[in-house]
């Protein structure tokens, strides 16, 4: 009997067991010792079944986990559906919550994952040896196309491989969503025609839910290189209906924004790494970003790690990027490749703009940080020779000295 | 200049005042006092702006509430853009809580709200003077539509107002979503002819989302009388698609499932008033169910009647119907007519399924209830006259005694 496991954090729950039997009866057939033998029968194959239940060290002693089997014939192969089954009325039931689903292979089948993946995003940049580096627009509202043109420009000759809008840059007269792809692409492309470099443009794609599969496939004809999507503002159904679009086809960058909602409770909601890490893979996002462990803004370690870990374990699907975000700057390079290996994105705002050369400054002493690092060399040696490097260091320190 | 104002808690934030501005600039221009001039007057229209920085009473003394006004000219007139804007990064930011949002009449009026209302619905049902009744199938998954055509005859002919199905129950072989329609058409016209009483039946939406408007206009086709949604396993926007398509112009039931994984905390995500209440109502949401404050999966009381005063108070919007379920039985019906009021439905499960004389028993002695109530008598003093509520209130007991 195909099956998908849910494991759920419970906090001051006195009776666990009792509570895990609730939970696989009344999530599924609803009750069961009562029932006549023959309807027993006919109902055994939709019972939910207990799995385990464990008690947490005794520093955690008021928590347990708790694993309960759904059958799949339960639901429809949705997410909405297993959501609803798992975490629907259950979410509201007191301290819980969900860290876990395990799909067995049947399921997963019925999931798309990354169109293009890590493999695929390289191949696109033609980059196999090093994290990707990518920065994002900064002080966009209000200004015009430009000014973005200009950012962009600076960005790519910095020799930065992606460059994001900025999440809350929506549908507007200045720099309408076209207007933005068609001049990111001539920019981009005057760029690589001068340097040889290739950059590509994640352009925020928004407005209406009804309109958004129209709006990609004009996105993808007027030729834009990849999107950005707030995905936790929509649903991570409507990300896996543009993945599985053939006429929009382009790689989907997942943004964190509103995701916080569900997964800053320690008590309730879902865990970091289900929502940032494996279902939005299973949904298709190529990347996926989260705070980083070192910034402002900041995720614990063990949160990061585990989302990153989600993107990249090997699976059915293809591999999406992590891109742990916030409070970057080039001092902290050793760290992201020590923590994430060379299969994530490095990702800077303030770290590229504020830098002292301005953008293509900021961006070249990332680069020159993540050259320096892949050699086996120090920050600090790398520094000698690169004098953008230099002045970041300065600016906002070496991590790889006090780390 | 028009706005959105956002209310936040805020938990164990030393500086509330440095934290309101870091906001106020870093949700929407970035930076200002380093601004030049020209770029400050170029901007200013963007800029968000501290509204009010408020303590809380000393037995929270570690909590602030802020309010901040993001000018509306920053984002597109939908709930994503709305939502990313004021509750995207931030979400991630730390102990805070979106408790509210206040839009100014030119925003609201972009907005649908409910197509039928508490108005309409009465208008359909043809009941005006007291709270609606509805009752749920119970245990319906494997089983076929022999059953479910037995159970929903049985609760209408108890005289409930509305049935709906389990939220769990989803496109399946067994019970398909047009068969229930039609089914379930002919059994309500059935018990129609018999007694007079109209019963309406509230199937539930559910598959991928990009599918979601087609079956719901083929829904309208076959009859269907209104449709449940799993909201928040979608997304707020997706309902307001529904809602805003003339070609479905069915009333909608929201349903709460997974809604507690924004809502639980008391120190993350978004306030049950807002979710539950007012966006909804504002999406377009005819009915919104939420936990009652008497059951077992229990909200606290302000929290419900906050979600309530959203759905019912005076506005540009129709009024939507609150739906406080879980746990309810017979003898919970006058705290639910003192606290939600007539413009309410009663809501039950197992008080319908669990009488002593079955589902036409338990609707019995709910309606039982509610006359014997809006009449000003006691439950004990309305059982003399009605054997059902007599056995309800043995079973379950009577609120009225206790409260």
């Amino acid at each position: 009997m195909s099956e998908l496991i849910a494991t759920y954090l419970l906090h001051d729950e006195k009776y666990p067991e009792k509570k895990a039997e609730d939970i696989a009866l009344g999530l599924t057939v609803g009750s069961w010792t009562n029932l006549p033998e023959i309807e027993q029968s006919q109902l055994r194959k939709h019972k939910g079944r207990v799995v385990s239940i464990e008690g947490l060290p005794s520093e955690k002693e008021d928590q347990s986990l708790i694993r309960i089997a759904y059958p799949t014939i339960n639901f429809s192969n949705d997410l909405p559906a297993i959501l609803t089954t798992v975490f629907g009325k259950l979410s509201l039931d007191g301290k819980i919550k969900l860290v876990d689903l395990q799909f067995d292979v049947g399921l997963k089948r019925l999931f798309p994952g990354p169109r293009f993946g890590i493999t695929g995003l390289r191949e696109t940049l033609n980059v196999y040896d090093r994290p990707l580096l990518m920065s994002i627009f900064k002080g966009v509202l209000g200004k015009d196309l430009t000014f973005l043109a200009e950012q962009l420009r600076k960005q790519a000759l910095g020799g930065v491989d992606l460059v994001k809008d900025d999440e809350i840059l929506f549908e507007n007269e200045l720099t309408p969503f076209e207007k933005r792809i068609t001049l990111g692409k001539q920019v981009l492309q005057e760029v690589q025609d001068q340097t040889g470099h290739r950059t590509i443009y994640a352009v925020n794609l928004t407005g209406r839910t009804s309109g958004l599969k129209d709006k990609a496939k004009r996105a993808a004809e007027v030729g834009a290189d990849l999107l950005l999507f707030n995905v936790f503002a929509y649903g991570l159904d409507v990300l896996q209906d543009l993945r599985e679009d053939n006429e929009i086809g382009l790689p989907l960058m997942a943004h964190p924004a509103v995701s916080g909602a569900y997964t800053s409770s320690p008590d309730y909601g879902m865990s970091n790494s289900l929502l940032l890490g494996k279902l939005l893979r299973y949904a298709g996002a190529d990347l996926s970003l989260f705070p980083s462990p070192y910034g402002t803004v900041a995720l614990d370690k063990t949160s990061a790690l585990s989302i990153a870990r989600e993107l990249t374990e090997d699976d059915l699907f293809k591999k999406s990027f992590p891109v742990p975000s916030a409070g970057i700057h080039p001092g902290l390079v050793p760290l992201l490749i020590r923590d994430f290996g060379i299969d994530s994105v490095i990702n800077a705002g303030g770290g590229v703009h504020g830098h002292p050369d301005g953008a293509r400054g900021g961006c070249k002493a990332f680069r020159q940080a993540i050259e320096t690092n892949l050699k086996g060399k120090l920050l600090v040696e790398g520094a000698e020779e690169n004098p953008e490097l230099k002045k970041a260091l300065k600016l906002w320190g070496n991590a790889e000295v006090t780390a």
